[in-house]
C-alpha cells in the first residue's frame, strides 16, 4: 500500500489513526510494526478488542506474548472472543498462570453483562487499617496491575463488601482515624448478570466512577469502570440505531464487516417489509374501479401515504429513544398517545392547508383539475389530517406493542412504521375520495 | 399526587428514581422534599442539570444556597444554562466568592465544546517534589474539594503542562524519586474550543480517566472527566436518532419537552419532505397517460416505490453511524459506493424474486392480470432491481454529499431518502413499463 511505504520511516500513532479506517488486516499488521516501541503501545491499548485481535494474530507466537500481556485481564477477555476457538486456545497460552485463570472466569460470563465488563484487579483493604496503614497498602498494591485506585474496597474475610472509600476521602481523614470510619457504606453494587444497558444507567443515575460487581453471596469479583460504559453506550446506540434504520443490528464497523454478512443483515427485514408492504397492492386492487375511472387520485396517492409515514417515523423515534434513556415507561403510554393524537392532528392541519393550496394552485394555473378542483382539494386535505394521524398514532404505539410483546421496541424503525402505515393510509385516501367525490369524478 | 401522598413516609431514592420520569416539575419538587437528608444528596448529585435546577429552584432562597454550593463548578455551570437569565442573576449571588468567579468563567465557553464540560479543580504538582512530599501534598489538596484525583498535573509557575502522573505509577514508585522522573510527558491534551464530539473521541482513542484542557499558551485550565463524557456521548447519539426519525433533534425529554416545542421541531421537516415529495404528484401527472389505460400498474406503486425508500434508509443509516463513529470519513466515499452498489444489484435481485412470484401466484390463482402477466411480472421485477439500487446508492452518498456542504450527514433521515427515492422510483417503474407494455397493456 503507498500510503504505508510513503511514510515508513516516519509513522507517528497519530498517522496511523488517521488512516487506520482506510486499511486493510494486512496493512494495519505492517502499519502498526512501523511504529516506535511507546508509541505502538499507547497506540495499541487504545485499540478496540477486535482490532487488538488483529495486532496480535500478525505477529509470530513470541511477538505475540508480549502483546497480549500488555492487556489487563477484562481487556484479554474481550480479545478472546473476537477470535475463533481455535484461536483462543493459542493464544490462552501464551497468558501467564494467574491471569489465565481470570480470563477463564471473565470468559464464563455473558459479554454484554456486568461480569463479562469486569476487572478482577481492585483496590481492596480491611475496616480495622487505619487510614495511613491504607495508604501505605495501597502503595504495595499499586506495584501490582490495578484497573482503578480512585475507590478502594473495604471487604471482610469472606471478601464481601463492607464499605467503600474512594481516595479523596481516604486522602483528607486524619491518618489515625480507622477506614471503618471514613468508609461510604450506603453502597451501589452490580449483580454479576446485570445487563450492561441497565449498568450504563446505574453509572448514569449515581454519577460514580466504577461499580463493584458482586455474587449472589455479596462477595466482590471484580469491578466495573465508568471508561467501559462509554463504549457500552456507543455500542447500544450503534445497535438501535441501525435498528431504526430498518436492519438487523452490525456488530462490526461496516466497512470491516463482511459483504454477504451485511448483505444478510439487510435482506431479512427488507423482504418481511416487501411482502408487508404487498398489502397495499390488495387495497389497491379493491379500489381498482375507483381508480380506473379517476386517475388523478393516484396522482396524489405516493404524497399522501408517505406523509402518514414519515409523521410515524418521528413519532416512533421519539418514544424509541426516550424508552432506551428510561424517560418514558409501560405505564406512560396513555400520555404519550393524548400527545401524539394532539400532534397528529396539528400536524396533519398544517400538511392538509399546504395541500390544498397546491391544489388550487395548480388549478389556477394550469387549469389542472377543471370543475372539481375544489372537491379534489378537499379530498386532500381531510385524508392528510386522517393519515398523518393514522401516522403519530401507530408510530408512537408500535414500541410500547413491541415491549410487551418481549420485542426490541427499536424495531419499529422508520421503514417498518411507514408500511405499517402504507396500507391503512390509503383505505382512507380513497374512503375520503370516495365519499366526497362519488356522484361527480366517481 | 396519590402515589407521592401515600409512601409519604417512607419514599427512598430508590422509589423516587422508579416515579420520577412520570412526575410533574412540582410533583418532583414535592417528592424530593420526602426524601431524607442523606439520600436526598445522593439522588440530587445523579440528576441531569435541567432537574436540578427544578429541585433548585423548588426551595427558598435560604434552602437553594445549600442545594447549589453542593455543586463543583463545572455542574453548577450546567445548572445555571439551563435557567432563564433573571434565575441565573439570583442562583449566582448563592454561590461563594472563588465559585461564582470559577462558574462565571466556565459560562464563556460554548456548552458544548472542552472548556464548557471541565472542572477549574485538579489535583496539581511541582516536578521538584519527591513522591513522599507528592503524596503528602495531594493529602492536603483532597481536604479542599477535587473533581478526581485519579491523575495529577505537574505544572510550572506559568501553569503550563509538563506532565502528568497516575496514582497508579506515583504509588508504586520508591519514595524518594522525583516527580519529574516519574511523570508522563508524551501528553494528550484538549484546546478549550473543541467540540464535544471529537473529545469524546479522544477519549475513546487513548482510553484515558481525564483529559487537561489547555488554552493556546499551553496553560492547564481544567480537567474533562470521562463520565461526563458518557453523558456527551448519550446525547450526541440521542441527537443524530431524532434527525434519522426525520426531526429536529430535542434537547430535553420527551415528555418533559413543551408540547408546542415539539410540534416546532417537527413540523420543519414534515413540511419539507411534503413539499419534496409533491414532485412525485407532477411526475405521476406527467405519466397520467400511461395510468389511465393501465391502472394494474397503478397497483404494485406504493409496494415499488417503498422498497427504494427501505434500502435507501438502510444505506444512509449504516453511512451515517459509521460516520459518526470515524469509521468513515470522506475520502471513503468510493468504497462505500462501489459496496452499495453491489447490495443493491444483490437485494434488488432477490425483491424482485419474491415480486415475480407474487404476480404469478395471483394470476394462477386469480387469473389477476389476463395475457399480460408475464410481461406485469418482468416489468416489477426489472423495476425493482433498478429502484433498490437507486435506493442503496442514494442512501449512501447523500450523508457523503451533506458532508461535503457542511450540514450534518444524520439529517439523511429515512423519510428524507425515502422522499428523495421516491420520484426518481416512479420514473424507473413508469418508464420500464413503458418499455415493456407498450403495443399490449399500453
Amino acid at each position: 500500500m503507498m500510503m504505508v511505504d510513503e511514510v515508513a520511516d516516519r509513522l507517528t500513532a497519530e498517522d496511523l489513526r488517521t488512516i487506520w479506517p482506510a486499511l486493510s488486516d494486512d496493512e494495519r499488521v505492517a502499519a502498526f510494526a512501523l511504529l516506535e516501541r511507546e508509541d505502538a503501545i499507547d497506540f495499541f491499548l487504545g485499540l478496540t478488542g477486535l482490532d487488538q485481535a488483529t495486532i496480535i494474530l500478525g505477529y509470530p507466537t513470541n511477538e505475540r506474548r508480549l502483546w497480549i500481556r500488555l492487556l489487563a485481564p477484562d481487556d484479554a477477555a474481550d480479545v478472546l472472543q473476537e477470535v475463533t476457538l481455535e484461536e483462543r486456545a493459542v493464544l490462552m497460552e501464551l497468558l501467564d498462570e494467574p491471569t489465565r485463570r481470570e480470563v477463564n472466569v471473565l470468559l464464563a460470563y455473558a459479554e454484554d453483562s456486568a461480569g463479562g465488563l469486569m476487572n478482577p484487579r481492585y483496590a481492596r483493604m480491611r475496616p480495622e487499617m487505619t487510614v495511613d496503614e491504607a495508604i501505605s497498602y495501597l502503595r504495595l498494591q499499586a506495584r501490582k496491575h490495578l484497573e482503578t485506585i480512585y475507590y478502594a474496597y473495604v471487604l471482610d474475610e469472606q471478601q464481601r463488601l463492607l464499605g467503600i472509600v474512594s481516595f479523596r476521602e481516604l486522602f483528607g481523614a486524619p491518618g489515625d482515624k480507622r477506614v471503618r470510619d471514613v468508609m461510604e457504606t450506603d453502597l451501589v453494587v452490580a449483580p454479576e448478570a446485570m445487563d450492561q444497558e441497565a449498568l450504563a444507567r446505574l453509572f448514569a443515575e449515581h454519577d460514580l466512577l466504577a461499580i463493584p460487581v458482586v455474587d449472589d453471596q455479596g462477595r466482590v469479583q471484580g469491578i466495573v469502570t465508568v471508561d467501559d460504559i462509554v463504549d457500552v453506550v456507543q455500542e447500544e446506540a450503534t445497535e438501535d440505531i441501525h435498528k431504526l434504520g430498518g436492519m438487523a443490528a452490525l456488530e462490526s464497523p461496516y466497512l470491516q464487516t463482511d459483504f454477504f454478512l451485511v448483505i444478510r443483515k439487510r435482506v431479512g427485514w427488507l423482504s418481511i417489509l416487501f411482502i408487508g408492504g404487498m398489502l397495499t397492492a390488495s387495497v389497491m386492487e379493491h379500489f381498482e374501479q375507483e381508480l380506473s375511472r379517476a386517475v388523478v387520485l393516484t396522482v396524489f396517492l405516493p404524497l399522501i401515504i408517505a406523509s402518514g409515514g414519515n409523521s410515524g417515523s418521528q413519532a416512533s423515534t421519539l418514544v424509541i429513544r426516550a424508552m432506551a434513556l428510561d424517560q418514558v415507561r409501560l405505564r406512560d403510554w396513555w400520555r404519550v398517545f393524548r400527545r401524539e393524537v394532539f400532534s397528529g392532528v396539528g400536524l396533519g392541519v398544517i400538511l392538509a392547508v399546504i395541500g390544498v393550496v397546491r391544489v388550487l394552485l395548480w388549478e389556477v394555473a394550469f387549469d389542472a383539475y377543471g370543475d372539481h378542483a375544489l372537491r379534489l382539494g378537499l379530498t386532500v386535505g381531510v385524508s392528510l389530517v386522517g393519515v398523518v394521524l393514522l401516522g403519530t398514532m401507530t408510530g408512537s404505539m408500535l414500541p410500547f406493542i413491541l415491549r410487551v410483546m418481549r420485542f426490541d421496541p427499536a424495531s419499529a424503525s422508520a421503514p417498518f412504521v411507514s408500511t405499517t402505515v402504507d396500507a391503512a393510509g390509503l383505505i382512507i385516501y380513497l374512503t375520503v375520495a370516495k365519499l366526497i367525490l362519488t356522484g361527480t369524478l366517481l
